[in-house]
């Protein structure tokens, strides 16, 4: 017996990383947005005009840490520094795992169908430009 | 005497990647798409429903590929057959240089600002999509 | 409409290298001195004799950082630090991420055009070096 | 007892530089130019205004090659092809070895004390500013 699942489409990733942008935009930080599928594979990216280059791979890897572990960043952040129990993960997944805020899971009927991940200001910025991003879904 | 250079925008990738994905849909093929800026880092990317996991990677590689080298990923594909002057070049830059049809450097004035880069189809309709999305810009 | 932009030509890496090199000489500590351009490429790298080895790619990814973010690394290694906002960025980006002192931006009118890296002392001794680089610039 | 050896020195390294660039200013061709010492580890790099970003790698690794192996990268080629006995090398050393023109040993009677890399143009070109270069020291 198969597995259903249900994930973010295109369309899904369009409007989280248009609520993103505008909150992005609203304070005045230009920011990398990323959004990844059920699968933790990438939909959809953008980086607004003058936003960090060293943020397009933390953004997409933000999200993608977001889901393959369905938590956000900054909960994992606190698990995975040093002493607590996850210190080391970011070690793991050839790199791609983020240990700071800006990656939040996607939810449906509170299923992960995917994660979003945001990067180019502090990790407060980045935290609220993912959450309303999120709640562009 | 700094260097005077320009870019494409997140405007301008959002315009090359709607008119690839009006050819993608009207070819029945959900495509990979990105858009790298003048310096080879990405600046948007999107993935059809429905397309290929693998290539995001790839779409994103093969426009990094096009502006590493100004040139077609399908022209470098020539030069890059074994026998020819370039076999080898695909071990290159941490295995990012892609040598197959699909990335198409984006200019204005004949000066290379950034490049894009289709995966998801045949090497024809790759070379198809892209070239409708460099002819959005 | 795309980005207007500048960047460091490898006149001004020239120039700036060699300021860096005179410090270097200055203070007796051989160093590798590198400079990448708007779009975090390199332009230039000098591994002064006697300098060490591991540094090639020290410098590099120094100055590689400081464009990346658009910080000198001493900053960003405070920001990364364990409990602070971005600890965990330096497996970000292949690790490529530097996050101790020695990268600086290079500023036109306050606009980052590309980055000098230095790696061969201390921590100090790192900075002074790319502090007199860039302000060769 | 431990062996004696000779390398390239910085001043070495900057005079094969330079006469590379003179080359490739002389054939209108912008150049990538690297020079390794005899442990193979990078002197000087330099990315001539105009020369193409993914030659940066390219350049150096040719240098790594030919002195990882004491032998031309053209020369290497030829063992490197389908059927020939070295025919996989190119995926060796996590992808530093260039099986294409450009790479040339710097001997100091007969024994190899580094080498020199050099890509931007075809495969004949970088041969013919490579030779230059090594020539000039």
């Amino acid at each position: 017996m198969t597995i259903k699942s249900e994930s973010v489409s295109l369309e899904d990733a369009r409007r989280i990383i248009a609520a993103g942008e505008a909150e992005a935009a609203s304070i005045g930080q230009p920011s990398n947005i990323a959004v990844v599928d059920a699968g933790g594979n990438l939909v959809a990216h953008v980086r607004m005009d003058g936003a960090w280059l060293g943020s397009v791979d933390i953004s997409i890897n933000k999200a993608f840490t977001s889901r393959a572990f369905d938590i956000t960043t900054a909960d994992l952040a606190e698990a995975a520094a040093p002493g607590a129990q996850f210190f080391g993960i970011s070690g793991s997944n050839g790199g791609r795992v983020m240990i700071f805020a800006g990656g939040v899971p996607l939810r449906v009927d509170g299923r992960v169908v995917g994660a979003v991940g945001v990067s180019g200001g502090s990790g407060a910025q980045d935290q609220q430009v993912a959450d309303a991003a999120a709640a562009g879904f």
